[in-house]
């Protein structure tokens, strides 16, 4: 029962092992959006703890850290966006149930570099979608390869003009962007949804976390309902590719960039991998 | 940015197509569980329409029937559990945005036969578990490939000596089973949860509904607490491959299978395919 007798891609005979790999039965398994730059993964450390994590959540047996330095390796030298896969591994039986005996398979993809924002703030509509998160404490947090709910959001945002949708939670609080996280600037606190029942719980989030702590400021990881983003009178979103990016409009709105923002975007910027 | 300059598995250079594949990056495909029995794929039409039905919410491009009515062709003879699954296809840019230039990829997996239940009722107890399932209307219903949390709850399963496990919405409701729908007999009505927040179709669910009302039953979809499992006197489950299940302990509880579900249990086994 545990292996199939014969197998078909588009109607010719085929036999593979990626025909097998959980990760494409099951999205069963985790990835991690990086950038390179200089030939160097920027936070490197981080991704590595995150993808750690996800494992140790999942019980998917990898060495985080070393699938994250050998990465490093391989990649060379210059600018690029890299995606790393991880997956549970070729299914050894039938069925959702793990063995606990697949082995792991790592996939690493080198994409052409980004365009980088400078220093001038980039035109950044997002809107409030439609498009809902369910929760599930089990898995929120995690950039595991479950992705269809980010998938149908990106596609309800075509041809909107808007750069980012942002979703809420199937229980209406404000959950994150479909590629993105998001914060909203109360005065001199920073507030950003939890991801302790859905969304993910992203690096570049991490980082401004920390910044933010480091610049005496209060950042708080909270509920949020959707009025306080129709509210907000400073907002970003944040991922590994743009930093942080001030959101310019949401809807018909416009927002300004306020000095908080733009120190942290700047200070962010300036880090070091 | 659409493709990328360099791939490696495991550490190794590979260039393929099903590195890229949309189904592996995000679970963005269907599948579809079947049986095969003397060369033929039992309720092939319900499967097709639910596949067709699925593409459809997905907008994803592919001829369900004729990817059905290939797989017939191509299994052969003898009896099989057969796997179909359909995804968007290799991904033409980078990101969760579809491009709508995806051409859909077919993987038909044939497995060795089931065992097949015979007309004694078989000792099937269930669990109910702690992992719930998150609420999506735009994915209910749909037997899509974003199957982690099923995962995971089939995993809290193991070692219970549980047949199945049920599951219920993050808001509290039956859904369903790691791999079955759920049937409660309430005197002479069947009652089964909804799945447009949750849950997944099942083509046997679709079939138990269709001869209970030719049986002159009241059958419902409803909103179902787990209190409503804990005091039911006759309750199933149902899939493709095992039929109707009566359950016959949940918990330390023991439950009779009483006579309806008999009736429809074996007038459901006698069906032509």
């Amino acid at each position: 029962m545990s292996e199939p007798v014969w197998s078909w891609l588009d109607g010719a005979p085929l036999q593979a092992d990626w025909m097998l790999d959980r990760g494409l039965h099951y999205g069963d398994g985790l990835f991690e959006t990086m950038l390179l730059q200089r030939g160097r993964l920027r936070f490197a450390a981080l991704h590595a703890a995150r993808l750690a994590e996800g494992c140790k959540r999942l019980h998917i047996h990898c060495d985080a850290a070393a699938a994250i330095e050998q990465a490093q390796q391989l990649l060379g030298d210059g600018d690029a966006m890299v995606k790393l896969i991880v997956t549970r591994g070729v299914a050894t039986e039938r069925g959702y149930a793990p063995s606990g005996n697949e082995r792991a398979r790592v996939l690493l993809l080198r994409y052409a570099a980004p365009t980088i924002d400078g220093p001038g703030v980039p035109d950044t509509a997002i809107a409030l979608l439609q498009a809902q998160l369910g929760e599930n404490p089990l898995l929120a947090g995690l950039k595991h390869l479950n992705r269809l709910e980010l998938v149908m959001a990106r596609a309800q945002l075509q041809g909107s003009g808007c750069f980012e949708g942002i979703l809420c939670s199937s229980t209406g609080n404000l959950a994150c962007g479909t590629m993105s996280n998001l914060f909203i600037v109360d005065n001199d606190r920073l507030l950003t949804p939890r991801v302790d029942r859905c969304g993910i719980a992203g690096v570049m989030r991490a980082v401004v976390l920390r910044e933010a702590q480091q610049m005496g400021l209060t950042a708080q990881e909270c509920d949020m309902p959707a009025a306080a983003l129709q509210q907000a009178e400073q907002a970003f979103i944040t991922n590994v590719r743009v930093g942080i990016r001030p959101i310019t409009r949401i809807g018909n709105r416009a927002l300004q960039a306020g000095q908080l923002t733009l120190q942290l975007r700047q200070r962010v910027a300036d880090l070091e991998a």
